[in-house]
């Protein structure tokens, strides 16, 4: 018989159990769960709700549940429904009847919502750690290899020479925005819900502000009804993991073309690629296209909380369980993608003959060549128009622009003299020179800059409380 | 060392094969891998390529392989990255190295699309199967509650009374379509892969019309690039699967709206609901609840794939490894949802007389007091327009149509005699009797239609191959 | 010819020009495409990169075709592309060839990153302004209907009464939220492109923070590749709004359920409902059923843009045109959804007679029954099965609570005794006065908190800038 | 006073208007409404609904307002709503009272299913038209490129040799899955729903064989309540749209790198890319990045119409009139793409000798090596080791296949022989000569049968019903 079954005439169905039942998934939440009950437990007895005695014993039971699960020797049951039900029926087990108090002023309405928010708080406090680690890869790599010039494209198409610690850069600000971001989300999960029962709150005299600073909340839910069903957080993570997970697919593509043939900028070491079970020569940058991949997952994630949340009227409706499964892969795919992909661009050699080659090719300094023209006065339109008659006669003669002689620059404007041949890969670079640019100086100081925002989120999650698979309070 | 390592230099990072293995999901397609396996084995020996007593070898081994798993026995080891993987280097520590052989004139990328498309065939014939099951329930209800009258609503308003048996119908014809859906994509599904190699074919002299028979399937595929990088058919079931399961959600509504105090036209059966941990008072329609969030699963699964495939040049890339989980969970998804919706349907307790009274209340006929004043000659548009104004009569007075008299009609118009009052809920239904209308007689018809459109199913269903789980040749 | 045809040998093709260009929608970005360019031009004269003279040429030109677009003389021609291109070509036509320095140190690609950003920056102040007056709203309805009592809800299922105040409430949190969602997403909004040039910054000495300056925005982007292919502002922005909608859905839905004839709770004021071409006694609420439908279309734009964004490689690629449509419609159909429910909802009449009634009804007390016995001493979980059962007698006698003596309650427990009549809807309602509970002076502290965080909300919107619209410097 | 106002008692608010109105969009299907009520208006006069002079001023007048509208005449107005409205309006102005009479028998619900579906119709054969005419382009580019090789890539690394005729035809079956989608989808939507009424069928004797064989319709709907409320056609039509982006997309791809100088396999026309405001020397591939970009724009359309379609109980609701917009961006976004990628192909040229280049360097023979030692008695994973130590081996030593002498590869394994100098590009895409494989006899057949293929598609083309369009009968 079911916990709530009094109203009950008949037992459940066995395949409704196995549909319902959230067990196989959200037993994750034990040590969230248990973390909940026992703060739940303590503020009970400090309101005199329970006897002293009686929080010693559940408190006491909860623990040694929580090693029982750490060591595997728990018995998850699916008749028992949910994480919630299965560690009640357990204490009932080790302490009696007593048990049966720590649901006093409780639904599991709000307590499934503590549950997933002290998830959510570790697992943002989880991504922000390792944005931060890759950012620091990122300021590595950029800082080893800060003599190294490839092409900037846009579209593809080879636009202008840039320094490649600039081009990581780049990435290093997706992620600060990323980690921005879920530190603002981390802002609006800092809620505690407990207290709100099952949508109207409770009739005991409860403390939830006291239950709130045992677990290091910092503020509590203002209205139980919203309470019990929201789960913007959810979304909101998800939503903050679809962009990063964007982040990542766009340095994904990046890698899988660099490491073609065609491109040749970078080769992956052996450790971090795989072979073929057909062709002996290959090696694919398989994390790289995985990681693009799981973008999808991700996005879908999204999009399938946002479906299920649509049209609910409030409260609790039991389509609300649909927020975990899609959640919890979510934070496995982003964690797994930061984490290799990191370890993938560590491992990374760089070409940097193969990218210097490249960006020295072809017509790339055309706009150097116009801005050249416009500082002798021409209006850049004008500028413009006549560097592209003169990159049409190049392609047509088959040079490009360290080929031409001064007689053949000067068929196409008299503004053209011998500081022309002054315009290299070098000299456009070093040109870049204004802040945010591609230069070396501006790119020293965006180095500089970098550290110090990396400083600025260590220091702000130096100040968060512990994770919850670490502490487990007396 | 990888079955692939011979050009490597360096044994895979831990994290890699963590990340990149596909063997804890993929595991499940083990019966088609052994299926595909032994036709292609079959085949390889009638074509010379490799002895036959190689291939009884290889074909014992395979089989006994599948009992291991069968029984639980098979020991997964995700350092072998896959299912494919995993059994063919069992085969060769049962039988040595001639296990290499198997792997002849095949690559993973023809192999894992077929263990794809023999795994999809049978979810979607396994779709088709509980929709016509489902029909079946859906045409039961009907014909026993044939005489059962309930509002027909729009907007959620009372629109015109309609028979229980008609609306029940409409769910049928939105199944209907589901199998037709599912079948047009089984004929899309039912092509042979195999001998695709890695892209480009394969150069031994293989026979692909004699595996595509052993197999059942219809077609063998036309192009080898196309072959290893379509996943049409994964989005094609995932597509028509959200489709069903957006059927499965407006049932569910309903059976939430119908179950709820306010309505009351249904009483869900004990064993079909579950209670509140902190409400005794409750029961609640979970299961309609749980379908209902469900559905945004699916729709999330099929903005996974398509994500995930858009932009992928040719041919295989490894992003396509994620067609897998998602496709899997839509099938259990999908196929959870109907049979548990099924039979929740079927033990829910109509209450006639819940409907039938909020049929006869207030202004339900309207439109056919205005169809009355067409058939006196007026204009549908000036009928509604009176008929309008009676109804804010009626509204005002607190009265409905039952409680005017003649006087007070014709103050609307003059073309009102004492046949307004042989206007009820039965004449109404009645009334509607042209072809996919309410009325009993209409009803009937459909329902005799209706039990054609299932013996067709059934008879097409009767004509495919055995489930992957059926069958295991010699 | 295009401005930037001189590489091109042949025009570009009709077809291609309809299928690329973009001013049928970027046109509307026109303002803030000429506030940029002014501020642009202002500093290319300070820094003395042009002349004064040509600066005032140019801001004049700028002004006057600014005034021709608002007076709608202006003439968009497709064959130039974009909303820059139309805007630079009419340019030239009225000041000379000096128009073409307007474009020095400046790409499109930066160009257009600057003109979405102030527009998104107007987005987001809209919405806020918008989701403040909703709240507002709430906060007269929940103080005006301070004494209405209705059924909480969980699964649809009556299961506690509170406070229509209270539920009021639950929506003004979810707005809030949002609030804070949206002002955070500013932040990360609020930052300067322009100077990036193409992708790698531009040799022109240019002060970027002069321009900053100029328009309102609180930094300068750090990396120009970054900054020219970033457009998490616009992903930030629509999953925000997706939220925002999800938020709407959910009232829409209860909108709908209280105007059927079932709830019968609220009537929509004639003026914001339709009727039916057919049937004449139908009012529909179609406000809430579209509000309800358009968050599809928002969820939809959230996936199209992120699905555009994935495996873009840096930097600027063409796909990011994509931005645009959908965009300007999330803005268009949130601020359209956000003023209509707010202007529905405040001429809504509420049955509080109907809401007192429905709250009256059945065996919504159970969970103060079983509190009861829990204060007597029962631990919780006998307690709710006491009472499970009594509901199971409750049923089937026909009886509520308020119909049972005290031997009936007594023949469930011993603990019942004369107090148990003093449990009733209201007593129930006050009874849960904890913070963030519904009793009427949780309500009241609940009302004053709120009013606390509007005034927050309009302080900070009044240190923002003006809307792009309302302003045009010399 | 709205058409449906007669129970009202204030007008509509002019905000309300304007968010319901749905003329701005759907007066697209202008030309179905006309159609559809003249064939509705000649059944109604055949039965004897209205007389026969009423339905020849009836049809007369929806000619002329035909005929306004094309000739944009037509005064559009926003207080009718709709397209119905309007044109009802009008034909009231234009024939008076009688006008009033064209409803009968008819709800706008039953209308606008039958004009969406005429209109789908349309589409769909739009589409399929589109993508034959697209495949033909595939099969002239095959043929007159029939000696052109390039290298096969999986994982965007070079893997095997493949004729450029065999990847084009990869394309050719993508579309033809499509074209097959398509017309099961039409099969779906050729149905007639007119005769539902409201919801609930009619009381008028109305043949709706008739309307349907006037139509053009293969059925007639079966379930009224099905019929009003089912847009499974709409989803169905973007579901297989969304699917031919994803195929245009990966095509996209493959122009956005082909174009590239790191490929240099093709170069796109002047008429058929674009240039840069700001570099002079830039040549983008602009119309492949839109359609890839664009693939976000139908996947989102998909995901909008399943969520607003989610969990909506019978029949009709508001919310369907979300099926319009997205739907009809989707039809002119597929359009477009597969019009102009299909022109931008043909006017491609394609560079032989760098495709032949990049498919003749490196080790892509390695597959060929091993297949080789497997026909000297080697079981194929003992080949792949010995050669995946070969392929280590050259990439130490710095050589290709080509420059190993005997020895060397006798080093590897004595079953090498003089012979293994045959294996050269070309004898490797000969010898996959297996049906679907890349040999040219292989290709050859298939660009037979895929001929073959396109001409089954304009049979079934041919026999399908005029677009609306072009009919307007008497």
């Amino acid at each position: 018989m079911k916990l709530w079954g009094g109203r009950f005439q008949k037992e459940t169905e066995k395949a409704v159990e196995e549909f319902t039942a959230s067990v196989r998934f959200d037993r994750r939440l034990h040590r969230c769960d248990i973390l909940g009950s026992i703060a739940h437990c303590h503020m009970l007895a400090r309101q005199g709700i329970i006897a002293s005695e009686e929080c010693q014993a559940i408190v006491r039971g909860l623990r040694e549940i929580a090693d029982e699960i750490a060591e595997g020797k728990f018995q998850w049951r699916i008749e028992l429904e949910d994480v919630h039900m299965n560690i009640e029926a357990r204490l009932k087990e080790k302490i009696g009847e007593v048990a049966g108090k720590l649901h006093t002023a409780r639904s599991r309405n709000d307590q499934v919502a503590l549950d997933m928010r002290l998830f959510a708080r570790d697992a943002i406090l989880a991504a922000i750690e390792r944005l931060v680690t890759f950012q620091r890869t990122l300021l590595q790599m950029a800082e080893v290899n800060r003599d190294v010039t490839l092409p900037g494209y846009t579209h593809l198409q080879r636009a202008q020479p840039v320094l490649l610690a600039h081009h990581l850069l780049a990435y290093f600000e997706m992620f600060q925005r990323d980690v921005e971001r879920f530190t603002a989300a981390y802002l609006r999960c800092d809620v505690l819900p407990l207290g709100s029962g099952a949508l109207a709150g409770t009739t005991f005299p409860i403390d939830r502000n006291a239950v709130a600073t045992e677990l290091g909340f910092a503020q509590i839910s203002r209205n139980s009804m919203d309470a019990v069903s929201d789960r913007d957080f959810v979304v909101e993570y998800i939503a903050a993991a679809s962009i990063t997970m964007m982040h990542l697919s766009r340095l994904a593509e990046e890698i899988v073309l660099w490491s073609s043939s065609e491109f040749g900028f970078v080769e992956l070491d052996d450790a971090y690629s795989t072979g073929s079970s057909m062709m002996p020569q290959k090696k694919n940058p398989d994390i790289a296209e995985l990681t693009r991949g799981k973008t999808g997952r991700v996005y879908g994630h999204l999009q399938a909380i946002l479906t299920t949340l649509k049209g609910l009227p409030l409260t609790y409706n039991r389509d609300l369980q649909e927020d975990k499964e899609g959640f919890f892969d979510t934070v496995d795919t982003l964690d797994a993608c930061l984490d290799i992909c990191n370890r993938m661009l560590t491992t990374t050699r760089i070409r940097p003959r193969a990218m210097r080659a490249a960006a020295g090719e072809g017509l790339i300094l055309a706009t150097d060549v116009a801005d050249y023209l416009v500082r002798r006065g021409l209006p850049f339109r004008q500028a413009h128009e006549v560097v592209g008659r003169l990159v049409a006669h190049c392609l047509t003669a088959g040079k490009d622009f360290t080929q031409l002689d001064l007689d053949e620059y000067r068929g196409f404007s008299s503004l053209f003299d011998e500081e022309i041949f002054e315009i290299t890969v070098d000299t456009s670079v070093a040109a870049r020179k204004g802040s945010g640019g591609t230069s070396p100086q501006a790119v020293r100081d965006a180095l500089a800059a970098s550290a110090g925002l990396i400083q600025r989120t260590l220091d702000w999650l130096a100040q968060r409380p512990e994770d919850a698979n670490q502490v487990l309070p007396e």
